[in-house]
């Protein structure tokens, strides 16, 4: 089957069979399938969609077109979390340390922060000295030494996603659901993952706005590693407010740090748990997330995954004496300004979206893949979605390099806040798990 | 706006304006608009269409694109017709010197024959030395002299037509109408024409195999052009069988000698005279095509047509002695195999696509745009639909060059026909002229 009958064949509604999927995958790897034809079979795949069979093939071969990292001379269950980007969301770094203490492996392949959301890797490395870029088998080593470890996608894991990835972005095909589905499952199964779980983010601040889209997401990510056979699990979680009160790297690690001790954020740390039982049970360890929850508030009350976090750090080269939230807030750039209150009233809504990009433009984040990012740029919330306020009460607060033009956001981060007069606040709290989907 | 928004427009269903078409054309001539984008858009297209002022726009967007002929210094109506190609189908050959001799003047631009319908261009080029490779000043000059003139597209003209119907070629997207409207309204009305009649072929040999696939088409090229300020005609006509018993080059200029000499087939010579007929509305020179039928029919009986065949053949270097039957009939491939009937019988069908395969096959057409052909090879027709016959009477016969490899032809050509017992004829003769959409 050529390339053509292949982009004709989806085009007209039909079925592809492994072969030509795999045709495709391996033509699209070596170079012989032209960049207008893949271009072409992404569009007709963003309009006729993939069965779950086959978004699992495409996956495999995805998979198989690069290095997978093998993780099996370890003995413990291999589980990671894989999340899909909000303001704020600091949970691997709180979470990984804690259910590695619960006796998993977590080999955490991360990315960068792109557009509104952070990164993962970013945040690490606001720790002088951390190091994400490992060779394999020193990622192997770290995760046997301590549980987890967190590591960049190498340049030979699923090459094939890069490719495309790269091609969706220039061709208005970056929203599809089966192919955001392939190029999430395939990094984090060439990584060495067991199984997973997944954070759909839903809301304001998240690629998936509304409940329908992320619960189709979450949807396709079940039900294609359904069919490739591996045991997966997909959280529905909040990301209308962001997760916490600061959004930026330096920050991030600040709060994840209280958290570690015990004084995390309550919707954050409801996150946290919940993720974390599931993953205790995809484990084999609980046989409810509830049972897994109650092991990990353990984990964080018992001081094993701050232990477990301080380990990780120095087998990643990071400054261990800077793990305190007061050593870490040295490294914050320069306050730049508040914003406050204009009226009495109750937090109806922190705009999740607005602070990430106020965050991004206080130079915390990317705008484009090749930007540097300041490690302690950022914005720190005074409030969260439920607390009553007075006029001319601190809302935020600003951080940034000297000299960075910070007015646009300021004027971004201002309009994020809803202040409503009266009482009964529309968001207070409220349930941070929406909806949850196992197929282990 | 950038090329990428464009396509994501056009993805969520959303309506072009000028300026972004004429930006992505103006980037797919200049090369600034990469394949893989042009490729998506196309795609996008496919899917989402294009209303008829989109249609519009792009057409002229494309007409700009190169070379606009100008032929105003010309005294006559500028008419052309047009066919989206069937089997046998030698009507420009006869209809372009008919409604000269009516007082038209014709500035045909035709194609080559690609997969299995031939093509005006190789057809002429079977009288020897008749050239289509004429500069636009002769081009002009045989008009003025002849009253029509027939060349091949050039490269100058209409360039965004040539590299979007190459990239479509091979990104699965030859079939989107709104693409094929703007494709041939953009030769067409660049090669000088003042109104067009479209020939939109219907039935198994054609490109459109259903009336409503073919009048999706129709109506297309007539919205588009009514949105251009064009007046157009589009007839659906019929392509199930054969146009004539003669299919191959220099077959169908035999064909079209007997026509112009009164002795046509007839279901050939209704659609010569019915599209001549709207050509002379389109040029004024009658009201009603029914009329303009009459006119076209006297100028066979009178030899004018005849004499206008002549003098464009001599104008473009073609020998004119070689202008009768028998002096054609030396120029055909030695003759290869008869296919008899099986049975006792009546013709109910005669497989147009069957037959235009079997005559590629024999040499007479292209499998692949670089392909040369065999000016003297084809299939002659010894029946026509509703024709009685006999076990062992000849249907057909086929040439081919000698030493050609002919089997695969033959066994196709055999299957092409269709003989019932009893005696009503499922296809006898029946309305060649399925439908008419006129925008005068």
């Amino acid at each position: 089957m050529s390339v053509l009958d292949t982009i004709i064949e989806k085009r007209d509604g039909g079925t592809h069979d492994r072969k030509a999927i795999e045709e495709l995958i391996g033509g699209v790897v070596s170079g012989e399938v032209p960049d207008y034809q893949l271009a072409a079979w992404l569009m007709t795949v963003y309009f006729r969609g993939l069965s779950a069979e086959e978004a699992g093939i495409l996956t495999d071969a995805m998979i198989r077109s690069g290095e997978v990292i093998d993780l099996s001379s370890l003995s413990c269950p291999l589980v990671d979390k894989h999340s899909t980007g909000g303001v704020g969301d600091k949970v691997s770094l709180i979470l990984a340390p804690t259910v590695a203490a619960c006796g998993l492996q977590v080999p955490m392949m991360s990315g960068r922060g792109l557009g509104h959301t952070g990164g993962t890797l970013d945040k690490l490395e606001s720790i002088p000295g951390y190091s994400t870029a490992l060779k394999t088998a020193r990622f192997r080593e770290v995760i046997a030494e301590c549980g987890y470890s967190m590591i960049g996608q190498s340049e030979r894991v699923a090459p094939a996603d890069r490719i495309m990835y790269v091609m969706r972005d220039v061709t208005g095909t970056v929203e599809s659901i089966p192919l955001i589905t392939a190029s999430i499952l395939s990094k984090k199964f060439a990584e060495g993952a067991q199984s997973l779980v997944f954070d759909v983010k839903c809301g304001a601040g998240a690629f998936m706005k509304t409940p329908e889209d992320a619960r189709a997401l979450a949807r396709s990510l079940t039900d294609a590693s359904k069919a490739l056979g591996r045991p997966v699990v997909a959280c529905i979680t909040r990301m209308d407010a962001p997760l916490g009160y600061k959004v930026g790297n330096s920050l991030e690690v600040e709060e994840s740090l209280d958290s570690l001790e015990g004084r995390g954020p309550e919707e954050l740390m409801r996150v946290v748990y919940r993720l974390g039982g599931w993953m205790l049970v995809a484990g084999g360890y609980v046989s409810d997330p509830d049972a897994g929850e109650v092991r990990c508030r353990e984990a964080i009350e018992d001081g094993s995954a701050m232990q477990r976090f301080r380990e990780n750090v120095r087998a990643q080269g990071g400054e261990v004496e800077r793990l305190t939230v007061d050593r870490m807030r040295e490294l914050r750039s320069p306050a730049v300004s508040v914003i406050r209150a204009r009226d009495d009233g109750v937090v109806a809504g922190i705009d999740a979206f607005a602070v990430g990009q106020a965050s991004v433009l206080l130079g915390a984040g990317r705008m484009k893949a090749e930007d540097s990012v300041d490690p302690g740029a950022g914005v720190e919330l005074a409030v969260r979605v439920g607390d009553r306020v007075n006029a001319g009460d601190m809302l935020g607060r600003t951080y940034a390099a000297d000299g960075a033009p910070t007015e646009r956001a300021e004027s971004v981060l201002s309009r994020a806040f809803t202040v409503l007069p009266g009482a009964g606040a529309a968001g207070d709290g409220g349930e941070m798990i929406l909806e949850e989907i196992s197929e282990l």
